[in-house]
């Protein structure tokens, strides 16, 4: 399905929506077939020993698979994650940024399923597996 | 199972081993059938609106979780989430702290099992339901 | 919520939407607050060893968050599973039935939201925890 | 990691392991990077309408984990499902076999990690989606 939004217009439009985190995500590659998109790793999203936390990981998850719905469907404001299934693998990489390569794998009236894996750039071996399920609020007529 | 962490003296633990959440997290009743954990809400915790974010209510998950876990097992730095499924339900009420309702399912020899349910304080309706895996490092001999 | 159907009711309607699980599901109770399945064992829901399989179990939360669902909202043959996380604890008694307990966490327009705690007939110690999502099909106008 | 099975050892473990499903499951492609496992479907799969049945899909997809991690660790009867999420995201072909692609994300010392893609025959469109976690037990010692 044709993409309606160009990386620029993204992440315009998420550091609109989403200005607590603007600065946070920057999106490396979307098109049809696959998104990556990037955490910019700071020592906010840190524990101890230097690697990328729990829920700065489901942050970065739960925003590629918001992007990979919205690309195709455009502005939607009331889209809104219903599940997400998270499994931790391995530990990430100390101080590098981590990096999401999200795949849609339904995209329904009412909801979406995105499947994502993460990776700190530079390996190939992934760290974390997520799939997540957004409502999509009906489309408003007339 | 008997409980070996005192509520103060888990909020020291946790203060030590996470200094970069301290402050945001508190226990408000730990026995043996049930932990409530707190999300003290702040500014950085919100989305427009007013509302708490998805990664907040997965941190006060994953939190509840190890602390359910540890407070029967001890210190044991190297325990790890490997697995956290997450429903969101409902938009928590705006400028609310949440809480955390865990009661740990399953305390194997090599990983525990918690059920977390969270609500807007004042409300008995809950926001979101979550299931977590940690996986506990297999004993020091000697 | 009040529920539309009696537990007759709801035997019957299985029987007829399901009927080649007929005889292997059977309520005990279903009321606004609980609803408990019970997984009548024969001998092909066994594993080597007398033990339910992963696929019976998954049968039994399944039917239970159907259940649990259609009781509130009546005959709507299009609701379907979307998810299910389910996690396997302990092993179940050999030879002896399964009851699920099943609490509709949400009822929303487009789907609800189950929460099922399995155990062997006469133990308190849960073998298995699902949470299943079911999407509701958007109501009949006229 | 190299396999330690053909797909005809496999075949006659799982014949020996699961007499009960003997016939059900077939493997297509077994090697390192992928391995397909087949439904054989036949009515008792079926719902009304000829289409399989959720629990169906999940045995499958829990016997594809299975195959998968087993063909690296070799006969390890002990090893158990710990946890499966599972998002069904369309309907299957009707009297079509289904096949899963199951892709091992992890093998650890303690638990693996699968992820299932499942598609009707001749579709190039997923039907289910699924991750699932299997429990090694430790290594003999002697």
């Amino acid at each position: 399905m044709a993409l309606v939004f160009t990386i620029t217009e993204m992440n315009a439009y998420l550091a609109e929506v989403f200005p607590q985190v603007d600065g946070m995500f920057g999106i490396d590659q979307m098109d049809e077939d696959l998104l990556v998109m990037r955490l910019m790793v700071s020592d906010s999203h840190l524990r101890p020993g230097g690697t990328v936390s729990g829920p700065s990981m489901f942050a970065l998850a739960d925003v590629s698979a918001y992007v990979a719905t919205l690309a195709r469907i455009g502005r939607q404001a009331l889209t809104v994650t219903t599940h997400c299934s998270i499994d931790f693998m391995r530990k990430p990489e100390s101080g590098r940024d981590l990096l999401a390569q999200a795949r849609l794998l339904k995209l329904g009236r009412t909801l979406s399923v995105t499947d994502v894996l993460m990776y700190s750039e530079g390996s190939a071996t992934p760290v974390a597996h997520a799939s997540l399920t957004y409502s999509i609020p009906p489309a408003r007529i007339g």
